[in-house]
Order: structure tokens, then C-alpha cells, then sequence
């Protein structure tokens, strides 16, 4: 079975592997105070070409998540995002379980617009009724987004300058930035994320790492005590090392990128062959994942060779599907794959 | 200034003072153990013909809502609601503040339908990914809505049996139930409720008293150690005889629902005079509240005399208010109204 | 049978009653946008002796402890108090239920000291495990304390001062700040309260109103946005002017105090008596209530005419119990206690 | 330098490594719904000698206690364990994030008795009054203690028949397991503990693993949607399969235990050096942690070659630590300290 399901299948980028074998019998202190890490944060604020920022590298995305949102938000504020957002969806009422209400926005491809937030801002602040509402202060969008479409530079400019003119926040899940960066569908680059936001995240579990998401702390208001949020919600892992080793091993020389592009690269041969046989795409995506609509019975075929992610039914008789590839994706079972389309 | 924005303007039914007055100098042990409220709960079981319910009182509205649904509600577990529930968006984000993601469905009229709910459900529960999602445990509706319009006999069987048969609990914010329960539009009798749901509130505060909604557990499994969530929540009033008193002589000779039918009976003729005058109505409600679009510059010269709520904006020209009436409401007032409109 | 078990067996002052009977079909505004509660607020300011303090007035003290200390702290950070404090033991875990831990000191007669506060923030502050550890923030007393013990202003000048070094909030749960003022063992004056903490609250539920709390909030740093906290804590009254209404009553000529004298001076009556009869004291109290050490056997000869409050076992044949006295004992009912005793 | 101060400093058994190079490259299915999670359970299941326990591996301890209690206790419930208990002490107030009060009792070497289970439980259910505290419903102990002390296989049949003689269940924090149960006092087996408590987990991180602890169900009650509460708090690990590798070896032919004697007989060597060189013992361990009082200026001599944990200060001349083995411990390395010391 070739699977197509989702990007965290594999394990890591061998190079990673080699450095925690290498490194195992170290002795190194707990808690992300390990060289390691420095040299991952070190890289990564060369990366962004930003010293000021404060980094903390956390294991998953639902963990990262609900610990940045959590201790940014005061009890009766609430964070804003599309209805198909991850915190949404698919984490189990992780931020409600911190307290905080999701207020949620309609959207055709993933995306949030600046008018949106505007709207939301305004309606929960027009009034003595005010205080009756949630106060919304932070935004969350994905970058690509649950969609696999992309914000342009100039789309997430008119968002933070909508944020910081209602006094909100803005946070970026940046689970596959790396699949969204090399994308053809968007002019962003990495350093000019933390100019437009107030934290965001570099993924790594999907992205060529083990497992670790690398939190970047933009806005120095939300800098203080974060290491207590860490660990309060028992996100602090103990061989944080495990952690420092990976980012140091994937931002040296640009191999999160590299690998990145690999993934993109495989996603648009799909998606070129699914054009080209007619199939008709759920969202138009430049990223990893790429989703489409296919007849139930080719579906069935499809599976005895292959695995995807199913997303939902359209119809009687056709479903779409998610394919995703990843930076361990070999050309070989893509050409597998297109060949069967 | 006429006051028509809600239906809490004045205080309790005299009735209600004279008791709490006499009996002031009485005293009676602390929490609800004294024999006031041991005389209201036995009225309210006879009331709604069902000796094996558990009642409650507490204080206020968003208060009852937060220590029920606590109560009912594992961590991972979500309430369903119409997206105008009160829970959702006039109560400050309470119920995510205890732990729990409100689920919520559009409706045109404030009200919820058995296929709504079937359709969460369904979705929630299909596949590996369920435990990512929320698990929808608890199905909230307002009786009358937030609309003003009230479910049949029938439409609360059929969500009632929807619930259970997917094994989720019902809910009825009774916040303004007798309001509710003597308008034309639904076949319900109180004694209907306990039968159609697993826990209900009768409510006070909007309905003749100074404060207090008696919560009615009627399903076994709800019933346990609830005082101890009263307590917790902060909802646990020291002298709980003034909600015993309160509650005891609202059930008195019905006199809950001769001044709910007081409160109808000038709403409907509010109602009538605005059909006849050419008003369109946002809904269409048989309740004490009569929600109704009025150009901008007609509510500016109602407001010189008459205050409402504000609905919402419908275009730049019109505006939909609500106005309320209730038990304390005069006639003479109405007639002032009617007069202007 | 008389009762001494507690301070809220009784309604309220026969002129709050009058006050509420007679603006019974006013309208007012909810949420305590009323003229009553403005007119409660300024007499509040006047007798603190302050213009710059927030005040708001909630229903219950659980309910006012969590809204305040939830209002306060960030998710890490923790509540420090004695061990008998009354968040720490009769409140259902409210605190904890918010998220918060309570770390707590020792204490003999139910104060803290400086001293303890100064080595509890060095314990949790002084290595690179802190962050491992809570972060005390928040001193919760209680003034009088739960053994009916006072702080005298050198006490609580150098509790405050402690405080602020250790860079924590002060906050003073008066729930029977008034029967604590009027005591001889302590030299504070109301006007004093404003400069020695960030917030407190003046109790009126064991004070003379029917219920009602008012919280005082000096720290500007803890004003903003309170109201969101109350509403969400489900701790707004619909009718917020029988809170007004209250206040505006006790604060007028000092009523407050006036009615706090009556029971402390026929609890050091009580106090006298035992004195005088040999009875040993559990605690060493000037204010209304009072501890004593009885034999059971005398305790279960009293309870034939008096009830009272447990505290705990002394030995097999010995029990603590507690005497209270409120606003509205008897000299009767308490001379023929003395007489029995 | 070489380090002494805790049992996480190394990375993990090369075995474990070994196996996650060699599949690296394996498609597997996320969230521990892989073969070798299975094979792992399966392991744990034969160890235990029991096929009705549900296991599940998470990532840390914090995570593990946080996502275990707060799956067990409803919100007015909370849990009890020592005052030197790692949830009271070291996790940020974790279990208090969730909502839930921890109760503490005193205790001398770490471990709580059933008496001490008994009073607590007494105490908060003996009167009308009991609501107004929280209700202890669950029993957390470590196995071996933070104090490195253990317990004997009567002391944890008392405290669990104690614990369902008062309708409390019992957790096991085995963050230590292996050292624990191979020490010489204790005479429990690893196939004890499912039948002396409620749930427990086996740690991994301290015992030869890169992360995870593998928490055991053993009480049905307890089972139901457990992986609901490990997605809520980010407790689910993408690629679970590194989880399930790391408990297959570990388990395989017993090489947890093998470990864990290698670290529990150096930690007996250093001991047994300490004595008799006439140092005092804070505890009287058997187990991996030993607890010793230096001298400050030794200390400061000690440590320009070996780095250990600071418990506390004595004395003005006196200082206690810890001196930490594990499965990575070089005798050469013990050599090198006993000479020093």
C-alpha cells in the first residue's frame, strides 16, 4: 500500500537521525537549555533575519496551539478564524478546554479576509451590550491554509494591519510554512513573516522532523513567562535536545526548504496529471496537499493500491479526497499514482 | 422615558415582596435548606406532574446555563446550539470558559430541527478521526428562542427522540418558559416538558420575580452531586430562602402564568397594531417579545419617548428592535405605543 | 429554636425592604447601569475616602473570590493564603476550578504573616526550576479572618509592603469587613483599606442586606475590562439596582457600621460570659463570631434551644464550636444563651 | 563536567535507536494506530499479566498526569497525594489548569498512608457542609516516591482498599517504575500493580527512552474515550509509532528491568559510599535517586567536576541534593564521584 494520506508518515530526514545517534550518550541539561537548541534558535533567527524574536520549540501542533493561544488570551477573549481553522475542526475543543471561545468566519478556500476581521471586530464592540460578547483579540490563520491555498504579501498585510488597528493580535499556525513558502501561488518569504504577525510557527513534524514545532515569539507583549505556559501545559519536553537537534539539522543550509520544494514540486506533477484527466479540484492549491473530487467507484480502485484522506461527500456518487505528499515522497510512487488516475 | 428594551425593567410581583417582608426576621438555615424552597420545589413537581425531578434554584440566566452544561459535560464533550443561542453569543464566551466548545447549526428562526442534529451527530462520529473533533454530548434550545418563536409538541418529540438516539442530553433554557408555554403557537403544557428533555429551567428573573431560575433535572444520570457545581460555580445563594419564597409564590395558584398571559396578551396586541400599521416583522412570534424593522428615522422619534433593543442594521434606511413586553407592563403604556407607531 | 450558627439567617435591614417595595415598578436599566447603584458607587467612594477606586457590586463572596482572583491571574500563577482560608476550604475548589492553584501557609489564628509571603515568592523564584513551580501573584486574606481574627494597620502595611517588593497583588475578602472595623483589636479605619491593597471587597449578604458584595478595585492595572469577568462568570444581575439599592442604603450615615457594632458588642457580651463561666476559646476574636471549646455533653444539652456552627473535635469529649452573632441578633435571644451556658 | 543532577541527561538505549533508523522510512499511520504501538501493548499486556488493561503512550510526565486526572474527575472533584507531590510541586500548577483542587497531607519520606487516605476522606464527607468543599475522589502516588523511598506490597494494598472502601480511585505515577521495582524494599512485582490500582503508567523518559510513558487502564470505568482527552491536550503524538518502537524494545526480554538495575546498583554503590564515609541521608533510598546533606563548601568543591540537584538548604552550612543514576550511568563515572567524595 502506497499511502497519500498525510505528510507525517515517515519518520525523519536521515540527517536528523545520524545527529541524535551521534549525540545520544551526551550529557546535556533538560528543558530546551541544551546547546542544541540555542543553535537551533540561533539559526532560526538568522532565517528570519530577526534577532529580537524569542523561540521555543515545542513537539505538536495541537499542543502548540492551545499553549501560545492560551497565554495570550485573558478569560473572556476570544480568537477569530475561518470555520474550516484547525483549532476549530480537528483538536478536540483543545482552546475551549483553556477557556477561550473560537469565533468563527465563513470561507470558500481556507482563507480569511482583512473585511472579515473588520466585521467581527465592529460587531463585538458597538455597544453597552459589549461586555455580553466574548472580546475578540487574536486572529488565527494557517499559512498554507487547511486548504492548501496561500495568503499573498500583500493579502496578510491589510490582515495584520486590520488586527493592530482593532487592537487584536494575530497568530500564525505555521505547520507546513514550508510547503506554503515555496509555493508558487504566494511572493512571502520566510523573514517577512515575523513583520507581519505577533508570533507564528515553523512546523517541523510535517516538514522532515520527528516531530517539534519551532514557536517564534514576534510581539514583545507576548514574550514574558511563556516557558511557565510551556510547561503548565506539559509541553516541556525533558530531552528538549531531541528537539534543538532537529531545527539546528533542518534550518542548516536551507534543508527545511529543500525539502519543502521537493514535496511542492511532486504535489504540482499530481495536480498537472489530475488537470489534464479532467478531474475537477476542491481548491485550487499550490501547496503539498491537493485535493480533488473523484467518482466513488474510482475511489474504491484507487484504494487498493493507494490511501487518501477523505474530506467529504459531494454528491451520490462522487467524494473529494485529499493527496498529500511530503518531503519523504518518492517520484516513483507519484508516477505509480498518475499512471492509475 | 417608556421602557420596551427587555423584559427585566422593574422588580418582582408584589405578591413576592409582601412575603419576603414578612418573613424577614425569620430565621432559616443557609443553600436552599430551608422550608420556603421545600415548599416551591413540592409546587413545581406538582406543577409539572412528576415527583422524581430534582429542582434546583439559582439566581440568574448565564449562571444556570454554565452550572448545567458543566455539569453534564465531559472535557471533550460540546453543547449544540442554534448559532443565535443565548449560550453563544450573549453570554461572554461562559460556556467555553468552563472547558466545553459550543457546536452550532443556522437557523432562520431561532430554532433547532431533529435533522440538524442528526446531521452533527453523524458527522462527528464517523470515522478514526472522531476523537479530533468534539463529541456533540448535549443538544441546547431556548423555549420560547431567542426569536421569540416556540416549538410544537411535535418538534420537541422529534428532537428529543433525535437525542437520544444519538445518545446525546437535551437541554431546555426556560428563561422566559412561561412566556412560552401560554402563547398560541405550540401545544405545550408544562407537565409536557420533564417528558420531551433531561434537565429545563423555569425562569424567574424575566418572569415576576426579582431574581431566581429553578432548574428541573428530570433524567436520573444528571442528578448526582449537582449542589456540589452550584457551590462551585459561585451560584450557591447563602439565603436561599428568597429564591424559595419567590418560587413558592410564583407557583401559587398559577400565578406564573396569569402573568405570563398578561405579558402575551399585550405583546399580541402590540403585534396586531404593527400588521395592521404595514410594519414587517423580523420573525414571527406569538411571545412577549416582538421583533420588528422600523426605518431610522421612525425609531428616532420613537426613542424620544420609548426605548427598545437594538437588532441589527437591516440596510441603511431600516433598523429591526425588539420590544419587549412583560408581567409589570401597563396597558396604558402599550396604548402610548401603539399610538406612535 | 434560636440560631447562632451563622451571619445570614436573617433577611435584611427593614429600610433596605422599605427602599425595594417602594421603586418596585421603576424602571431601570440592567446590569447595574441603574441610578441606585451610581448612587451606591459614589457613596462607596466618599466613605473610602477615594474618587480613583472601581467599584462593582456582585452577588455572593464565592462568586466575588473567583471573579476577582480568576480576573487577576494569568494561567500559571497562583494565589497564596493560610490553610483555613475560606477559597482554600469552603469553596468547592472554585479557584482551582478557574485554574488556579492556592498555595498555602500555616497559621494558628488564621493570619498570614509578611514573613510567609516573603518566603514563599523566594521558594518559587530563586533557580532555573522556578518556572517548573506556580508563580505566586495574588495574596488573598481576610479581614476579619475565618477564626474572627483582625490585622492590625502595621500588620497590614507590612503584609502590602511585602507585596508589592515581591512584585504580588493584595487582595482582602471582607465578608464581614464591617464586624472586622469595628473591633477594638485592630486600629484600621475603612479609609485606610484603599491604600493597603489592590482590591477588597465590603461584604453586605453577613452584613445586612439580603445578599450583595462590592468589590473595590484600586490597582488601575486590575480595572480593565472587569465587567467581561462578571458577565462571564455568570455574577451580572439582571435587576442590578437591588444591588444598588442595598448599598445605597447600608452606606447611608453608616448604617454599615452602625449595624456592625450592634453584633460585635453583643459578641464580646457572649465573649464576657464565657469568660467568665471558665469556657476555654479556640481562637482569641473581638468580632461576631466566636469560638469556643465546649464538652459535648453541654453542647448537646445547648442544641435543645440553640444551634451553632461545628468547627472540629478537640478531644473525645470536647468540641469547638462557633457563636455568631449579625446585624440582627436579639440582646434577648443572646441573654438567654448566656443564661444556659 | 560530568553530571549527576537528574536521570534524563542521555538520550536513549541504542536499541531503541537502532530501530527507529531501520524504519525510518516505513509508511505508518499516525497517532499510535501503528503496528509496532500494537506490539508494544501487546509486551505490556503479557508483562502485566493482563489482557484487560487498555494502554496508551504519551509523550511526558507532566502531559501524562495532566491528561490522566483530568479524564478521571469531574470539576468539584479533586485529588489527593503528599505535599512533596510532583503534581503539587514541579508542574506549574497543571492539574489546577484543568480545574482540579489538589489536597495534600504531610508526610516525612514521600509516601502517604492509608490513614492519612481515611481522615481526608472523613473530613470532606461528614456533614450538610460537605458540598461547600470539593470531594476527594482520586489518590495519586508516586512508585518510587520523589523521595526515592517506596512502598511495600501491603502499605498499597492497604491504601487501595482504603481508597475503595471511600469511593476514591487510585493513580500510580511509575515515572520511575523500573527503578523502583527492582529496588530491595519493596517486594511488589510489575504484575502487582494492576491489581492494586486503578491506573498507572510506566515510565519511559528516565528509563531508556528518548520520551513516553505508557499509561495503563486497568479500571473499565476509566477506559471509556480516553483518546478523546489525549487529542484535547495535545497530548497525541503524530508519528505515534516512535512511541510504539521505544516500548517494543524496552519490553523486549526484559531490558527495562535490566536497565533499571544497572542504575539502581550504581545508585547503591554511591550509597553505600556516602554511609560510610559518614555523610547523612535526607531519605533512606533504595532506588535510583539518593538523597544526601553536604557540607556548602564541599558542595562547591564537588561541583568544579560533578553537577547534582539543589533539595535544600539545611543548614547555614549545610546543603541537601541529589544524586541521580541512570540506565546511562558509567560505573567509571560513579568511580570518579566516590573518590571525591
Amino acid at each position: 500500500m502506497i499511502r497519500f494520506d498525510c505528510d507525517y508518515l515517515e519518520g525523519a530526514h536521515p540527517k536528523i537521525l545520524k545527529r541524535i545517534v551521534e549525540s545520544n550518550f551526551e550529557q546535556t541539561p533538560g528543558y530546551s537549555n541544551d546547546e542544541y537548541t540555542k543553535y537551533a534558535v540561533a539559526k532560526i533567527k538568522r532565517m528570519c533575519k530577526n534577532e529580537d524574536i524569542d523561540v521555543h520549540i515545542l513537539v505538536g501542533g495541537t499542543q502548540t496551539n492551545l499553549t501560545v493561544i492560551s497565554s495570550i488570551l485573558r478569560p473572556y477573549q476570544a480568537v477569530l478564524c475561518v470555520e474550516t481553522g484547525h483549532i476549530n475542526v480537528h483538536e478536540t475543543g483543545a482552546i475551549e478546554s483553556c477557556g477561550h471561545k473560537i469565533l468563527t468566519v465563513k470561507s470558500e478556500d481556507g482563507k480569511i479576509t482583512a473585511e472579515q476581521i473588520e466585521m467581527i471586530a465592529k460587531n463585538h464592540n458597538d455597544s453597552d451590550m459589549s461586555m455580553h460578547m466574548v472580546m475578540p483579540k487574536l486572529v488565527f490563520i494557517s499559512l498554507p491554509t487547511e486548504c492548501g491555498t496561500n495568503y499573498t504579501k500583500k493579502e496578510l498585510e491589510d490582515i495584520y494591519k486590520t488586527c493592530r488597528e482593532n487592537n487584536m493580535y494575530l497568530y500564525i499556525d505555521g505547520a507546513r510554512l514550508g510547503y506554503g513558502l515555496v509555493a508558487k501561488d504566494t511572493d512571502l518569504k520566510i523573514e517577512d513573516i515575523p513583520n507581519l504577525c505577533d508570533v507564528f510557527y515553523i512546523g517541523g513534524t510535517k516538514q522532515g522532523a520527528l516531530f517539534g514545532e519551532a514557536v517564534v515569539i514576534v510581539n514583545d507583549e507576548l514574550k514574558k513567562d511563556f516557558r511557565y505556559n510551556i510547561k503548565q501545559k506539559g509541553a516541556m519536553l525533558a530531552k528538549g535536545r531531541l528537539l534543538g537537534i532537529q531545527f539546528d539539522t533542518l534550518m542548516n543550509n536551507e534543508l527545511y526548504f529543500t525539502l519543502s520544494r521537493h514535496a511542492v514540486n511532486l504535489a504540482m506533477k499530481i495536480k498537472e496529471a489530475l488537470l489534464e484527466k479532467g478531474y475537477k479540484l476542491l481548491y485550487d492549491s499550490y501547496t503539498n496537499q491537493q485535493f480533488v473530487i473523484v467518482p466513488n467507484n474510482k475511489l474504491k480502485e484507487l484504494n487498493k493500491e493507494f490511501t487518501f484522506f477523505k474530506v467529504k461527500d459531494i454528491d451520490k456518487n462522487n467524494i473529494a479526497i485529499r493527496i498529500c505528499t511530503s518531503w519523504a515522497t518518492t517520484e516513483e510512487n507519484v508516477d505509480k499514482l498518475i499512471t492509475k488516475l
